[in-house]
């Protein structure tokens, strides 16, 4: 709020909201996958960093950033707080209030949300609407910052990939996948600058010694991405959307307009922006194995999981109908017994990252 | 939170939500011109009672309860924070960082509320779920607490009003009007039980020394709720909601069981509800003149004002058909010419009620 404005981004990267069968409610299974992967060590990691003798404010803020629309923010606020009571009691410190908000894009469906939440929960919970690569609370009002699934959305595609001067314009596909390396390289960069703002905005939010953890699919050692069952659900999305848009329903330049705003970071990639931004020192970065394995069963349910992630920024550019088509299509083709050949693919890890927001006299 | 337990009333007293033709959004003009009537008397008295020394925190934390869905909301803070503001630089201190929470039931649109809040506010927003007849924040968060036109819905309709067995049974009518004093006197005192209950739940939330601003439309000196045009448009409504009934959309039985959750005190009541609770003075009461005068032009406007509030709580009773039926037969009959004969009736007036919490020290 720098400058007395807070800018919103674009609304199309919000999730599927609702509760009905297309809803990401409904379809976020592997996210839940994710969280059930990093919730025991998270908790070890709490009970080992939270300071209790910093908790000078009778109230304990807790933000989730990019709840979106789900059981899975309510599961995961439910984790810190066990860990965080589990500390102060440890130590024999009274209890305080608790306080949590729950952030999204303004698109984000906050009315579904918040009929969701367990009414008798034992914190008092808000909604806050914004982006989260600037300022959305209070200098020094949060004690605990935390994100799941949310940081490998980009702020927007990167401006290259989308400029027919560069060499990193990506035509005819929608993803880095086979492209240039300029392509590959675009993203990585995009996505270091928006991780940077994101820690930027939280570290000016954050208490001292207050603590952050995110939780992310990323690259595991020396993989590429190409080398992952991701890169085949997202080549087959690819292959689904030309041939949509070759059908008539979209030209070839509207295609080669649009491009997926995800990244999946290796471990390295994100310890060295966290260490460049230089606020948060780093307590945990654990490389776990993802629970969600692509096989004959749970291939039935990835149409359904990659449009409530994917369907609104689709539809945005496209169109609704091209995306009802795309994922009629993207079904269809996934059903068929020759699609799968995973033998030689890997799965993306879960990253589990603690940081800690660090002491200014410290340092 | 006393009991870890935070108890959600029903949904169906929120406003109608969304931007269209029906929704509260572009259908609150009358609740604009309250807030129009209290705005400057407001202002003057946060300057009067604003305690700025009391400052300690960075933040200054500002709760609409009952905010709705639209733009009158977004103008009150507004109105709120260029007082506070005023005051503080008057008194040369430094401006805080704001941080403001707009409430309502979880079946507001919290969605199009959250769409309509301007990109340049100076303030970190967000939206709080919930029933204000219980607590919804930590304990002394807030700084200054306001609710427009919020506090004259009823928790729910009084119990001894759809109870048979008792005095108060008021069958075959909607609300007080015309109904023994019994029913009129249980009305009074479930107000004065919800307005103890917010008032007890503010007085744990807000800071020693915080604000409230509490702006309702309320009887006139020594008339009743019979002498004033409101009483009219209910009759009306009352005579439309048996009439449709009696077309075989609903029986008597479901006209007996539907009564207006809502009341409009006088100026003494209200006055003794506040010093009875005790934890506040009452540093303004004001009772100003009511800018909506009911003219044939603004009956035009009527149905669709009075729709947009009581809507989803007739729905929800009699449902969808017979609200929209009851709604086309209230505009044919507002319409008739033979309709308006306001020569005797007066207005509701509009209440400004400004307190501040007691200190604790001071008791």
């Amino acid at each position: 709020m720098e400058d007395g404005e807070i800018k919103e981004t674009s609304r199309s990267c919000a999730m599927f909201g609702g509760e009905g069968p297309s809803s990401y409610a409904m379809n976020s299974s592997p996210q839940r996958g994710f969280l059930e992967a990093a919730q025991e060590i998270m908790k070890m990691s709490i009970v080992e960093n939270l300071e209790t003798e910093k908790l000078s404010s009778a109230t304990y803020r807790i933000a989730d950033f990019g709840c979106s629309c789900g059981h899975n923010a309510i599961l995961a606020i439910q984790t810190i707080l066990e860990a965080v009571r589990h500390k102060i009691q440890l130590e024999g410190c009274e209890l305080p209030e608790f306080q949590v908000f729950f952030n999204d894009l303004v698109g984000n469906d906050f009315n579904t949300f918040f009929a969701l939440l367990p009414p008798q929960r034992q914190y008092y919970a808000s909604g806050v609407p914004g982006t989260f690569h600037g300022r959305l609370f209070p200098e020094k009002s949060l004690h605990f910052a935390y994100s799941s699934c949310a940081l490998n959305w980009l702020s927007k595609v990167p401006e290259l990939v989308t400029d027919k001067a560069s060499p990193a314009w990506n035509n005819g596909k929608i993803y880095h996948l086979g492209a240039h390396k300029e392509v590959a390289e675009a993203y990585g960069a995009k996505f270091c600058k928006d991780m940077e703002s994101f820690l930027n905005a939280r570290s000016e939010e954050l208490v001292e010694g207050g603590l952050m953890a995110i939780i992310m699919p990323g690259l595991p050692d020396a993989v590429p991405l190409s080398q992952t069952d991701t890169a085949l659900l997202f080549q087959l999305l690819e292959s689904c959307i030309i041939g949509v848009a070759k059908q008539g329903l979209a030209s070839m330049e509207k295609v080669d307009t649009f491009n997926l705003p995800v990244h999946f970071p290796s471990a390295g990639e994100l310890e060295k922006v966290v260490k460049r931004q230089g606020k948060y020192s780093i307590e945990t970065l654990e490389v776990l194995s993802n629970p969600n394995e692509l096989t004959k069963a749970s291939l039935q349910q990835a149409p359904s999981n990659l449009r409530a992630v994917f369907d609104r920024i689709i539809s945005s550019h496209f169109g609704n109908e091209f995306s009802k088509k795309l994922f009629d299509e993207y079904s269809k083709r996934i059903a068929d017994p020759s699609f799968l050949s995973i033998s030689h693919l890997c799965q993306l890890s879960v990253f589990l990252l603690v940081l800690k927001r660090i002491n200014h006299c410290k340092r």
